[in-house]
């Protein structure tokens, strides 16, 4: 077995971001189910939005310079001609001196340049009196001034939010490519790990990783699928990663401290992988696995399970994000001041459970303290600072990014 | 039909938020699909976590005043006696002068009070030499030391995160009481909404706020059933709340301006219903309506899509959190500066969608204007500040909070 030294984490993610990703597949989506989904391919709008100029309140189409200088003092004096309703073609022109009434969302008759609020008029018997002006183009929405014909509205790789579901719509668009999710095959290993349904016997435990990776990947937007839970042995994890094999990617979580690790390696170079990184210089999660097997990306995770999730949303993540084929993901952060100082070793990147308290206008930022198999203190946590390698600690009133948990 | 002025954005609030809402329905679901859930009960811990004192390190289990004073030239010397293997239950014991080896996560042997890496020692032919004292309870995850037995660890309204999920799992509890999803009835309104698989005739428009409207609310975890587009017609109205009588509660979009709300609130009316209120000092979104029928809510929302969603965000969705039961929401905001000034009207509370830009270790709050019909200019904002009714404006460089979406 080739020996291989801790990376650093600038190291271990330009590993995991050069790792060659498969082409990704596209589907088309229904707009119902596009929310949240990245989008495959570029929205052009076929059409001005809106298709027609439409007022924008409940009043009267005019020309403006007819009202120009109008006020409730003197009034300017217009013939009212008709009505346009709500979505009701209209071949009425406003003419010279002429009023035309719009509700709100109407179709604009032709030549009118402004649109006054019933509030800012007076009718009388045939006429309208109308107590202010308007300027060009006032309460109208003209054609096209939402979206231009030709107009790229959307790119590929942007999460479809609820906004550009309405865009979608706009257009008349009901299906669009999406990339398919990513298919992540998750193996628990370890001897001492059972199902949650079992009543674990003295020196066991039951399989908390399972659940906290599957359910971080899934709110990332990735497809997951339960392989089971391998046992320490060369042969059971060799079975449970061909059984891993049709996916896009394989996370194994447990096995990858000194002792459980030689499994995990050996599988990978029998079944003709390749390890590309053993050991990350971050804490808690150092002894990670990173390797590629079947041209998939393959991690091994540390069986703690804060020490699992904290190298899922630092390493695996990132590598996820591509694969989805989003370009612009949003990491939400908070920025705010340590409460107290955070002690830290030098060389080694260290990630700190914090909880965050509004206070006086300002984020106080109070690191929690726990072993890191303490998933207790994870939960209640929300969110994580990072303490970087070439620092020996934070001191309290420092101001820190933390980056929060759903 | 009664009249009812506007009322201020706090007034609304106030009478969303105490309308009395029906009990909320419960149901178990498996852990698997627990993500994102509201519990609808208290989760006690029925076991210590971890459930016997484990070794966090690959080492030698020891009696820590064995080793006291141990370093590189005056080694500790210490009887190696047996091992315990991850999984593996143990009855050895640690006696006076010994050391078990234990790998990462191993149970605890006995009397053993701390274990030291296998790094800070060295094997002879019988014994170990240990080159470094450690301190009572080193390296040692002692049992309940995660969650101890009886403790509530999860309240009700909480909700499930990846953690929480982990810690359900390493209690071994794969099924929880969850709150029902909220039941929304969506119906569009308006003669001039043509369902977006339909070519608008010139005049009419495609419906936008179905699928904004309906996608705010499935990401704020709620399941939306959409009835149907209703023409200005009292009877087309009424027959579509009718359909929507059985839903938790009802959401028109459109309809809600001077000309076409009269048809909506005589529904209203004619059904049994009472008006609460009509219109709120709000800018974009004024026309909105909120009543009672079959002791539901009702909202009447501005057809104008941005004004309807803006309303969606700030008036319906506080209503939603309390139907979810959920106890402690979390709003994603972002603080930073204004990039420009933004004037508004006193009197009016006012919603202006900006952009984010992270400029020299600042969020800088660029403001986008544009009328309140252009859905593009949503899709491309970052979020929305609000300008508050008592302020006639913000100067550029105030600080904002700027309420983000997803």
């Amino acid at each position: 077995m080739e020996f291989l030294t801790a990376v650093t984490p600038g190291e271990a993610l330009g590993i995991i971001k050069s790792f060659p990703l498969p082409k990704r597949k596209r589907l088309r989506v229904g707009i119902d189910q596009a929310l949240g989904r990245v989008l495959a391919e570029e929205v052009v709008a076929s059409d001005d939005i809106p298709p027609f100029a439409r007022s924008l309140v409940d009043g009267f189409a005019v020309r403006v310079k007819d009202i120009y200088g109008a006020r409730e003092t003197t009034p300017a004096l217009l013939v009212a001609k008709g009505e346009v309703r709500v979505g009701q073609q209209t071949t009425l022109k406003v003419g010279p001196g002429e009023a035309v009434y719009v509700a709100t969302g109407a179709m604009l008759p032709e030549e009118a340049d402004g649109v006054v609020m019933q509030e800012q008029t007076r009718r009388t018997t045939h006429d309208i009196e109308v107590t202010k002006p308007v300027h060009k183009g006032e309460n109208i929405c003209f054609q096209g001034e939402d979206i231009k014909r030709g107009t790229k509205v959307l790119a590929p790789g942007k999460r479809v939010s609820a906004f550009d579901a309405g865009v979608l719509a706009a257009l008349g668009i009901d299906e669009v490519a999406v990339y398919a999710l990513p298919e992540i095959a998750l193996i628990s290993s370890g001897d001492e790990i059972v199902p949650i349904d079992v009543l674990p016997p003295l020196g066991k435990v039951r399989d908390i990783n399972r659940y906290t990776v599957s359910n971080l990947l899934v709110s990332a937007g990735c497809a997951v699928h339960f392989i089971g839970i391998a046992a320490d042995r060369l042969d059971d994890i060799s079975a449970k990663l061909q059984e891993a094999r049709d996916f896009d990617v394989i996370i194994l979580s447990g096995g990858s401290s000194k002792g459980e690790s030689d499994f995990v390696t050996a599988a990978l170079e029998t079944l003709g992988g390749k390890l590309l990184f053993h050991g990350i210089n971050v804490r808690p999660g150092k002894p990670t696995i990173f390797g590629r097997l079947w041209d998939k990306p393959v991690f091994g995770l540390p069986g703690h399970p804060v020490s699992c999730s904290l190298i899922v949303l630092r390493f695996v993540l990132p590598m996820l994000t591509s694969l989805k084929g989003e370009t612009d993901p949003r990491q939400q952060t908070v920025r705010g001041r340590l409460g107290a100082n955070v002690p830290s070793s030098y060389g080694i990147e260290e990630y700190v459970r914090v909880k965050l308290a509004f206070v006086e206008g300002d984020w106080v930022v109070a690191p929690l303290y726990a072993k890191s198999s303490v998933i207790s203190m994870l939960a209640k946590a929300d969110g994580y600072i990072i303490v970087p390698e070439g620092s020996e600690g934070l001191e309290a009133g420092e101001e820190v990014e933390v980056y929060t948990f759903g």
